[in-house]
C-alpha cells in the first residue's frame, strides 16, 4: 500500500473514542501489546501501524493500521490519527521522520534522537564526540581499514551493520582477514568494527524523561545474552553499588544530551576497565519487561505517561530479586501457548505470552518472578520459561 | 437480534488465533475489560458478548459478538464460539442458563451455583439450610407479611427485591407500613425483608476454585460504602485476625458448598453479633480490583486460571496496606479522562479507566495505591480518586 488513504481504508473497526488521546505506534510487535495493556488503564487509545493482522498487539484488540513502515504514505496515514507518534521498533527511515517532523507531526522521540537508536556509527560518533565512554571503534569501508584497526587491536574483531541490526542479526565476529573481505562483500556501504572485549557482564538501564524534562531511571539490570539474544534479566544486577551509580549517571547524561521524549534504553559492557556503552534503544526495551510486575510503574505505562507529557510514575524496585527469562521458541517449533499451564505451576510465576507463531529462535513470551533472592528467583523463572519451550528436563 | 447467525454476523473483525483457547464472557463491561488485560498475559482469547461496541471491554479490544444477554439465540451464538463461558455480571436469564447447560456448553460457574447471586432469597434459603449466618429474613408478599416481620423486629426494615438489583438499585429502606405498601405495588412477586443491622463494617472475600477443586482464598478487605455503591476496598480489613480467618472459613465452606468453578466474592456485614453474610458474587467482583496491583495474582487472571482448569496463582498480598478508591461520575458529568494527568500526580497512584461514557453516580475507574500503612495510603487512594472526579478541595 502507498496511499494514506490506502492504509486509512485498512483501519480497524475497533472504535475509538470521543475525547480519548490517541498514541500512534509504529510497529504491531509484543512491545506494542504490552503497551496496548497499559494504555487501557489509562484510558488512552493506542493505534499501531502494523504490517499484518496477526501482529501482537493486533491480536491484543489494539486499534491498528496496517501498512508499510517503510512508506511514508502509511507514517502519514497513522500521523493523521494520532496525537503523538511513537516506535516499536527501529525499523522506519531516518529520512521519513525528518518528513514527518517538518510536517510538523509530534514525534516522541524526535528523528535525530531515534537516529542514534537507528545507526550505530551515528551513535557511537556522538557518544565519543561527547566524552562519554565506548568501546574503540572504527569505521571500514575497505579491507584495508579492517586491517589497520586488527594492526592495534588484534584479531578477532566484531563487526556490525551500522543499521538494520537486532537480537544478534547484523553482528558478525572476525576471524581474521578473508573474512573480513567476505563480509566486505555484503556490506559495500562499510562497516563499524570493533574489538572483541572481555565482557565481565552485560547491564542496561532505563530512563524516562518527558517533554518536560522530568526524569525518573530504573534500576540497573544485568541481561544474560545466549546466542547473542537476551535470554535472562536480573534485577538489580548483582554488581557493585559505584558501577550501577555509574551506569544510572551515564544513562541519564545520554537522556539529557539528545533530549529524548520518552524512554531510553542505554545497553552496557562492563569490562575489567569499566563500563562502555553498547546500545542505545528508544523505546520500551526487552531489559524493561520485569518492571510490569516488578517495579511500582511499568515501562509500558511510564513511556506512554512520558510522550504524553504526564507525570511520571516511580520506577522503584517492588522486591529485592526480580528475574525475566525470556521464551524463546524451541528448535522442534512447537508453540508454547501449548504449555501454559504447566508453567503456571510455578509459584509466582508471572507468564506473559505474545502471540507470535511459534518458530526456533523467536522470542515468543518471558517469564517474570519476584522474590527475595536472586538464585531461586532465577530458576522459578527459569524453570517456567522451559516448561513453556518444552525444554524442562 | 434473536438468531445466532443474526449475532454471529455482528462479530468483531479483531482475528481469533488458531490454537488459541477462547473464553466466552456474557457482559462487556469493566469486569470483562480488565480481564481482557489478563488474557492478553495468558495468551487467551477472551470473547464477549457485548450490548454495544461502546461496552469497555470492546473499547479495550476484546473480541465480541454484539447481542443481548437475554437472548437465548445471542448466548447461543457466544457459546459456539467459545470453549468455555462465564459473566461479568448476573443479568442473564437463570432458565438460559440451565437451557446451555442442558446444551452441554460448559458454564463457569454452573446455573445452579450462578443462581446464588441471581436471586437473593434463594441465596438466603440455601445458606440457612446450611447452618451459615446471614441475616433474620422473610419473604413478603403482602403488607400483612410485612408487618408481621416489623412485629419482631421493629421498623425501619430493608426490603431487596429478589432478583435484578446492584450497587444499591432493588434496596430499600421502609419507616413504615404505608412505605411497605406503596413498595409492594411496585414488586407484586415479593421481597425479601431483613432487619436493619447495626453494622460496624462491611466486609468481603474473595475465593478462587477450579474444576478440580483447588482453591486459594483472598485476604479478607473491608467495602467502605457511600450511597448505597462501595466505595472503597481496604486490604487488609482492619479487623480482629480471629474475625479474618471466621470470614474465609466461611466463604471458603460456601464455595465448597456450590462448587464454585471460578471466582466467589462472598460479603458479610460485621455486628456487635458477629458476621453475617450478605451476598455472593460469582465474577471478579469490584471488591477484589486492588488484586491487580496489590496481589502476586490478579483476580482477572485468576478467575481465567480457574475456569480453564489451570493451576492457580498466589494470591499473597503484596504491601502491608493496598487500597483502592472507586471513581465515580461527578456531579457535573464531567469525564474523568479529562483528568488523568492530574491523578498520575500523586505518587504510586495506579489508575484504571474503564472508558464508560462520563455520568453522574456511574462507576467510571478506580484507583489503587499500596503502601505502609493505612491511613496515609488511603489519603493517597482518595487524592488521585478526587482528582479524577474534579472533586478534590
Amino acid at each position: 500500500m502507498t496511499t494514506p488513504t490506502a492504509a486509512a481504508a485498512m483501519r480497524s473497526t475497533v472504535p475509538s473514542r470521543a475525547g480519548a488521546v490517541c498514541v500512534g505506534m509504529v510497529g504491531g510487535g509484543q512491545l506494542a501489546r504490552m503497551t496496548q495493556q497499559a494504555a487501557i488503564d489509562l484510558g488512552v487509545d493506542l493505534l499501531v501501524l502494523a504490517t499484518s493482522k496477526d501482529d501482537p498487539a493486533v491480536q491484543a484488540g489494539a486499534h491498528h493500521l496496517l501498512g508499510d513502515p517503510q512508506d511514508i504514505g502509511d507514517l502519514r496515514a497513522l500521523a493523521a490519527d494520532c496525537d503523538v507518534m511513537t516506535f516499536d521498533h527501529e525499523g522506519i527511515p531516518p529520512e521519513h521522520l525528518e518528513t514527518l517532523q517538518r510536517d510538523a507531526v509530534a514525534l516522541a522521540p524526535t528523528a535525530a534522537a531515534k537516529l542514534l537508536a537507528q545507526d550505530k556509527l551515528h551513535a557511537r560518533r556522538t557518544l565519543t564526540a561527547r566524552g562519554l565512554p565506548v568501546p574503540d571503534f572504527a569505521f571500514a569501508r575497505t579491507a584495508h581499514d579492517v586491517e589497520r584497526f586488527a594492526a592495534t587491536h588484534g584479531w578477532p574483531l566484531i563487526a556490525k551493520a551500522p543499521r538494520g541490526g537486532y537480537d544478534g542479526r547484523g553482528v558478525w565476529t572476525l576471524g581474521d582477514a578473508v573474512a573480513a573481505r567476505q563480509l566486505l562483500d555484503d556490506l559495500p556501504g562499510g562497516m563499524l568494527l570493533e574489538p572483541l572485549l572481555a565482557i565481565e557482564c552485560e547491564l542496561a538501564v532505563l530512563v524516562a524523561r518527558s517533554s518536560s524534562g522530568e526524569h525518573v531511571t530504573y534500576p540497573v539490570v544485568e541481561t544474560v545474552q545466549h546466542d547473542a539474544m537476551c535470554r535472562e534479566i536480573l534485577a538489580p544486577a548483582p554488581i557493585a553499588p559505584a558501577v550501577a551509580a555509574q551506569a544510572r549517571d551515564l544513562a541519564l547524561q545520554i537522556a539529557d544530551l539528545i533530549d529524548v521524549v520518552g524512554l531510553l534504553a542505554v545497553e552496557f559492557f562492563l569490562t575489567a576497565d569499566g563500563l562502555f556503552i553498547n546500545e542505545l534503544a528508544l523505546r520500551p526495551h526487552n531489559s524493561g519487561h520485569y518492571t510490569i510486575e516488578g517495579c511500582a510503574t511499568s515501562q509500558f505505562e511510564q513511556h506512554l505517561r512520558a510522550i504524553l507529557g504526564w507525570p511520571l510514575g516511580l520506577p522503584t524496585l517492588l522486591a529485592p530479586s526480580v528475574v525475566c527469562v525470556n521464551v524463546i521458541g524451541p528448535p522442534d517449533g512447537s508453540d508454547p501457548r501449548a504449555n501454559v499451564a504447566l508453567a503456571l505451576c510455578v509459584p509466582g510465576a508471572h507468564v506473559h505470552l505474545y502471540a507470535k507463531a511459534a518458530q526456533a529462535g523467536r522470542k515468543l513470551g518471558h517469564v517474570t518472578v519476584c522474590g527475595q533472592d536472586l538464585v531461586p528467583t532465577r530458576e522459578a523463572a527459569r524453570l517456567a520459561a522451559a516448561l513453556l519451550e518444552g525444554t524442562a528436563s
